[in-house]
């Protein structure tokens, strides 16, 4: 069953999708009605062909635009930067942020390759001086706690050099619903270094 | 973004791939070098052009028998009857089984429509029937305990009547590893019913 097993392969490379799980969906696939084969491809090389980087914050869009860029009721001086499109989708979640985008699609890494070009920096860079006198932009990371993305907080921080924003960092610390008991040291030494003032007495 | 939603629609149709899971996949899709999207589509059109139902057992194959069926080291005399073709690889995986397969694609169910002839129940009997006075067959039930398969196990020991067969079905009890403590009542209860004698004394 050479077909089988070159379905069960493709489907295998899908991010944690592993051989029980593709061959499973490979057993489903067999099985669907006529269309669904078709639907599936048709729509992955649509979204392909029709899906492109937003001129401005190069999340996925259709346009030239995506519909975040060309909202005005989101303020254009706190833009987030963010490493995937689905972390844009994470922080809208939230609605708790106003402001606008940047998706890096990656990290600096030089072993991959990564360097401040493939994450659009310089692009970014002009974005807030295309702002002008219209006041301060505070870039907001929203990046995953790893090495990679502290190498990139510094790149990020050097490239907007001089201008007048000013950069935050999102709070890594103990989670919601999360306890001590169970949380790890990384995790518990950053909820006690980024402790923040309740109360001063006296 | 109606393409990204399009694709989102038709991956979240996967067993087990709810929308978080469709998003993510959408997203590696999107991301995926040049060449994947058409690889997984030629998979899956190429498997649901080749692959046939095997004339004998009815599993998947692209011959007109399958690898199994022409197999003559497994025994004619010993059919498992399981519901769907990942079921023959769980079977398979034991090692402890020599005989051959039907497989049913489904189980009695008056509500959806499947009846007898759906599951292919008279070619089991004229593949029984063709053993002819070769000796007689041990057919074993590997269905997964419901209703519905109760119901098929009854159709399926009327469909055979007359003929030399034995008709046995796996254990249900309590599975290895498992604890007393955590089982389900329907479980325990099988398990007790099922209780095998270990050593008379007297």
């Amino acid at each position: 069953m050479k077909s089988l097993a070159q379905l069960v392969h493709e489907l295998g490379k899908l991010p944690g999708i592993g051989s029980k799980t593709a061959t499973r969906l490979a057993y489903f696939i067999l099985n669907s009605e006529g269309g669904y084969v078709n639907r599936l491809s048709t729509a992955m090389m649509e979204a392909k062909a029709k899906l492109r980087n937003c001129d401005s914050c190069y999340n996925y869009t259709e346009e030239a635009l995506c519909d975040l860029c060309k909202n005005p009721s989101r303020t254009d001086h706190l833009i987030a930067i963010v490493e995937r499109p689905s972390d844009v989708d994470a922080v809208l979640s939230t609605q708790s942020f106003a402001g606008k985008f940047h998706v890096l699609h990656g990290l600096i890494s030089p072993i991959d390759g990564t360097g401040p070009e493939e994450l659009h920096l310089n692009d970014l860079r002009k974005r807030v001086e295309a702002l002008g006198e219209t006041g301060a932009v505070e870039i907001m990371l929203a990046l995953n706690p790893s090495v990679e993305s502290e190498a990139t907080a510094l790149y990020i921080s050097k490239t907007l050099q001089g201008l007048p924003v000013e950069i935050s960092k999102i709070a890594y610390g103990l989670p919601m619903g999360g306890a001590l008991e169970y949380a790890d040291k990384m995790t518990i030494t950053k909820a006690i270094s980024n402790r923040v003032s309740v109360q001063s007495c006296g």
